[in-house]
Formats: structure tokens, sequence, C-alpha cells
């Protein structure tokens, strides 16, 4: 077989573009200032600072302040749900007064969050999705409370790339707000509800804008989009009080402190940028692969060892993630890496062993969640690569 | 005057030496695999994150699974110190039992933790310095009690370059802790004494071998010792407890997660590699320089209008930093900018206005810690270059 890898992870790590590299190249050797001096290198640094972050709000259709640059998307996700119950709590709010809500296919650096706050007194909902993969937005609305919080659901789902109904929910977090109104009423609403969205695997394929999705605070990771590892933003809406969960100096409006990353910033607004550019087109490019894979797939498959994950079409255009009754997937996936294909079972955060809880909440049999096989495509995915995936496939099965 | 730029704002930041730039080149594009993948591309950036991992544990003589890569120094300080201090909340320590141990003039990251701490209710002793910016052993010894969690002392200050006695605070802590054994025994000694030391501006002119300095937790910043930003470790002994400050997949021994930033990671352990191999030559050359400006500035000031900060034996080779009563130093460091000087007043972290504390926690007239100078000399740093400062502060005085 090939030497050639045939890399379909995407989902798990993306290369940087090479606009991405040449964008930050100059910043680590010859324009390496502390955005913090007060002199030229300092004041260069800052500029370019600024610059990116005005970038990065320009996509999102936000404020510059709004934008809060970080390590990544496990900080984010981390800063949003800790640093508003943390401020509530600073206020007063014991944790065991407070509310939260899920779903219970979210990123494991949401739900292990939300495990912390639950271990310090706080309750939590975790919404189950449909079988599709879906949350529906009505039963997120069920279990919201007068104590709620926050609600934290993700754009789109890093294993089985189904999309939420972000802006439904959006809306009638808007509409429960409304309808409690702020400061304590007679209805009794404690606090203000904000709403997250972790969107680390959007950027290249969905809109995100966040006056249109409706979120106070938003995730975002720079290398899920050909950007660099260790830099991420959390969008937060002016008004959303957060607690830093780092301390220190008091960059980044007091929330983050560490010496701004001037190359990553830099990095991350120029991935950002071209990922808003492609999107269209790339997306469509994907979507014609992802479909003619799965039309492929169960032309050659007896169809009741195979079951796809996921819903069809509210999907990631680049995800693929099916299941294979009786296939020992982590073997499958170890043999394929030796045949050139980089794919996974689940999310790489969670180490090699045991079943995909994402898949678990959508129902069925319980050899499903342990079947399963993920294939994220992207930048440098072919037809040819599809095709030799199929192949190998076939022989797997 | 000369249109080259003079930077001698190294404590500030530093530029990355070309090889680190090189040996992290090939993982941002070609390598650029997440070390949490089942698969080829995930196997080499493990393999890469290991060999990194062991580069710096044998520069530190520690173990390998001692070393947590995190974002930087302020990340590394704040997991040291809430990792230790929430580890024991969780066995059912209430903060208002805990007592803490530091000195007036840690770095922002370290004091603004501990003024965190105090406000859950906490206990913290902030040890005076003396008036040559040392700690004395015996005052921090003086002050250690049962309830005692955590001391932490930095190596070298940031501002004034005053090397503390770490190995000496190192013996009396474990004096302190041996005198009192642990399980509860009749003297009542609750919990061992970690100790902590910021180590953020040491590597490149001080040893650092975590056995000879006696301490359980040690900070390390990529971005002050030619590497690059966005990086740094804690080391943390076999045997300390920490909780996480970032929860989510699990990665660092479950107390850093976060996908591995595996191209700063390489970067961060070739600085420490080159920092060691030149640290002697380095610290020879640099400091000659150093005393050569203290000389002359000496014979061009009239004496009374100029004081030295910070002991002039124990401090880093690479470190000036002068009080010029009488002068606005804020608008000199931007006269010195104009002539091509990059230099700073005090600490980048701490925004463009006010007094030192450094400085103020040295004693003395008020005017010294408004009239501060910092100089911090590097790599590129020659005797023409310190000729030519000397030239810039005689027009300013």
């Amino acid at each position: 077989m090939s030497n050639k890898r045939v890399y379909m992870d995407y989902a798990s790590t993306t290369p940087l573009r090479g606009e991405v590299f040449e964008a930050m190249r100059p910043y680590f050797i010859k324009n390496f200032g502390n955005s913090g001096s007060v002199h030229a290198e300092g004041f260069q640094a800052k500029k370019s600072l600024d610059v990116a972050r005005k970038s990065v709000a320009l996509e999102l259709q936000a404020h510059a302040d709004e934008i809060i640059f970080t390590s990544g998307g496990t900080e984010s996700n981390n800063l949003a749900i800790f640093g508003v119950a943390q401020a509530l709590e600073k206020k007063g709010v014991p944790f065991s007064k407070m509310h939260f809500v899920t779903t219970a296919i979210e990123h494991s650096s949401v739900l292990e969050c939300f495990k912390e706050l639950e271990s310090r007194g706080a309750e939590v909902d975790y919404v189950p999705v449909e079988s599709n993969g879906i949350v529906s937005p009505q039963k997120i609305a069920r279990v919201l409370r007068s104590e709620t919080v926050l609600v934290s659901v993700q754009y789109a789902n890093n294993e089985i790339g189904t999309i939420q109904p972000i802006r439904k929910v959006g809306l009638l977090i808007r509409d429960h707000n409304s309808k409690f109104p702020i400061p304590n009423s007679r209805h009794g609403k404690m606090f203000r509800t904000f709403f997250h969205a972790d969107a680390s695997q959007a950027p290249l394929y969905l809109d995100c804008m966040v006056e249109r999705l409706g979120v106070d605070l938003m995730t975002l990771d720079g290398h899920k989009m050909h950007g660099p590892k260790g830099v991420g933003i959390l969008y937060a809406r002016r008004g959303t009080e957060l607690l830093p969960i780092l301390f220190g100096g008091g960059q980044e409006r007091g929330v983050r402190s560490t010496t701004e990353n001037v190359p990553l910033i830099v990095g991350f607004a120029k991935a950002f940028e071209l990922a808003s550019l492609h999107r269209k087109k790339e997306s469509a490019r994907l979507a014609k692969l992802r479909d003619y894979f799965y039309s492929n797939v169960l032309k050659n498959i007896r169809i009741n060892s195979l079951i796809i994950n996921g819903d069809m079409k509210e999907r990631l255009p680049n995800n693929v993630n099916i299941s294979l009754l009786g296939v020992d997937t982590e073997f499958a996936v170890l043999k394929l890496d030796a045949w050139g294909i980089a794919a996974s079972t689940k999310s790489s955060c969670l180490g090699s062993e045991g079943a995909s809880y994402v898949v678990k909440a959508l129902g069925g049999e319980a050899a499903r969640a342990d079947s399963t096989l993920r294939f994220t495509f992207g930048l440098a995915t072919t037809k040819k690569d599809v095709d030799y995936l199929l192949r190998c496939l076939r022989k797997i099965i």
C-alpha cells in the first residue's frame, strides 16, 4: 500500500496554514517585545496585539474589548464556567445555591468543570441529546430555573460533528431572562442566566457571529482551525462578570494574567481570518466528500453491522462517525495507521481506552459506543483519499 | 544619535535564539500531531514531548514525571500555590486554617495568588526583605507554624535582580517539617510545609538543580530564557499533591488539561538546554558589563542623587537597577527609547504608572521607589552599548 500519509483526524488537531506560520514568524525573533513594556519594542508588540484583537472582533462582529486571549480551548471553557460561577460566589452566593445546565455530550474540558462545581455543591443538569445527537431546546428550556447561572452548549460536537441549535437556545435564554427581570423581582429570579458556547470545532465550517448566535460567552481554539496550539479566545459579552482563574499582572482586563503571547495571537487572528475566507467553499467541498463516503460505505458494508452516529444533516461537513458492530475499532485504527490513514475512535483528549460517552449518549445497543470510528476530513483531503479509505475499510470488515 | 536599537530589557522578555526557532519549526506544519492521538502523527508528537520532558528533567536533575508543562510563569505560579491549597481544601481543611509565607517582593503572579487566598480566609505572612533586597532565612523560620502549607520565595527578583538564599530556606523548611512529624504528632504539626520557588528569572544565569535548592515546586518560564512565550514548567516533586486549576482531558498527570503544545514545549526544552550550556560564560561576560556600568555611573553622577537598588554581590549578572532621585524616570525611559535604548522603570507586568513596590520594600526615602530605572543586559549587549547608555544617562541627569 501507499507510503503517503492520509490525515483524517482534523478534529483532533490541524497543521498551521503556511500563511499563519509566515504571519507569526517575525514575532519570534525580530519583533519579540513584551506588550506591557514602555519602549518601541513594547509599543510594537502592543500594536500587533491590538490589530489581532480587532481582526478577531471583526470576524465575530463583537467589540475588541470582548475578546480575551487565552492558552486555548480548555482554558477558555474553564474561564467561562468558573469565571461566572466565582464572580457570583464573590458576591456572596454559595455554590450550593447555583444551578447550571449543559448537555451530556460536551467536551471533557466543559464536563470536568461542571463535575468540579458539583463537588463544590452546585447543581448541574446534563440535558440528554436525542438519538441523532442534537439537543432539544425545549428540554433545555424545561430545566431552566431562577437560580440558573449558566447554560453551556457546544456549537458543534468534536466526535460526531452534530451542530446544536445555538441560536434557538440563545433566544430561549433571552426569553427566560426577560421573564424573570433583575434585580430581584417578585418572580424571584436570582440572577441573569449567561449562555456559553464551546465553538472550538466550528470556525472552519460555521458562521461564528456572536449576535446572531445570541451567546454571552464563546470559546474558540487556535489549533482546531489551522492556527497554533496554545492560543484561544474567550469571547465575553460586555456586562458578563468574570472572576479570573489565573492571577497576576492583570493583563486581558485583569481576567487573564500572563504576558500576552503576541506571536501566537497574531497566528490565531490570521487563522481565523483565513477560516472565514475559505469557509463556504471548503464546507461545500468537504460535505461532498463526506456524503460520497457515506453513500459508498452503505453500499459496501452489511447494513446491520454499520451505524452512522449523529444527524446526517445538522453535521459538520468534514465529520464522519460510524460504529462497526462486532469490529474492534481500536485495533482498526492501528491497522489503518499502518496503511497510512490517521483516524481515531473518539476524542484524543480521552486516552485510547474505553467507550465513547458521546456515542453512548445517543442510546441504542452497548456495542455501538465501543466500536466507533471517526474520520474528520480537512484541507488536504481528496476524493482519492476517501476512495482509499473505503478500500481499507472494506478490508477490515 | 544612532538608529540601532539597544535592547536592555531582557528581564521583561527575550527573543528566541535562532536554534530554538529552528527546533520548533518542524512542529508547526509538518509534525503537527496531537500527542493524545493513536496514530503515527500522534505517536511522533508524544515521542517529541517525552524527549523534551526528559531533557528538561535532566537539566533540573529531576524525574521526568515531575515536570508539568504549562502556559508560562503565571500559570505555573498559580498552579503551585492554588494547587497545593486546593488539594488540602479537598481533604477537608478550610482555607481559614491555612497559613502561607512569602516575601514582600515576589512577582505579581505570586502576590496576587496570595491576596486571593487571603480573600478566601487564609493567613499569609509577607516577610519583608533587608535593605539590600535579600530575605533573611531566619525571618522566614520565625514565622513558620504548624499550619504553614506553603512557602514561596523567588529565586531571583525580576526588578532588582537579587538572588535569594533558596538553599538555606529549603534546609530550614526541611528542618521545620522534621521537627513536626506527620501524621499528627503531639507537636500538632498539621501538614507538611511545601516549598515553592519562582525561578523565572534564574535559568540563564543560575544553577536550577532542584535537589541542591531543596524545592518541592519550581516555576520556569520559556520567554525569559530565549524560549517561546506561552510555555513554562512547574517542577513538582513526587509526593507533592496538587489539585488542577484547569479541568479537562486530564493531560499532564491530570494536573494540567489541554492539548500538549509540542512546538512550544520542544522550544522550551531547547532554550533551557542552551541556557545551561552558555550559563557560565554568559554570566561572567555580563557581570563584567554590569560592574563596568556601576563603577562608571558612580564616577559621573552626584552620589547623593543616585541609589543602587539591591545587593551588589548576590545579584543576577545582567541586572542594573538604580534610583535617580529628582529625575522623572518614566520620562527618562521614553527619552532613552527615542535614543534607541529599551529600558524600564520596573516590571512590565505592572503597567507604566506608580512606584515600584519592590524598591519600596527596600526602605529609605519615598522618592527612591518613584525614580527607578532598570537595565537588564543580555545576549546582544556589548561594552559599546553600555558606554552609549552611560552617555545617554549623563545627558538625562
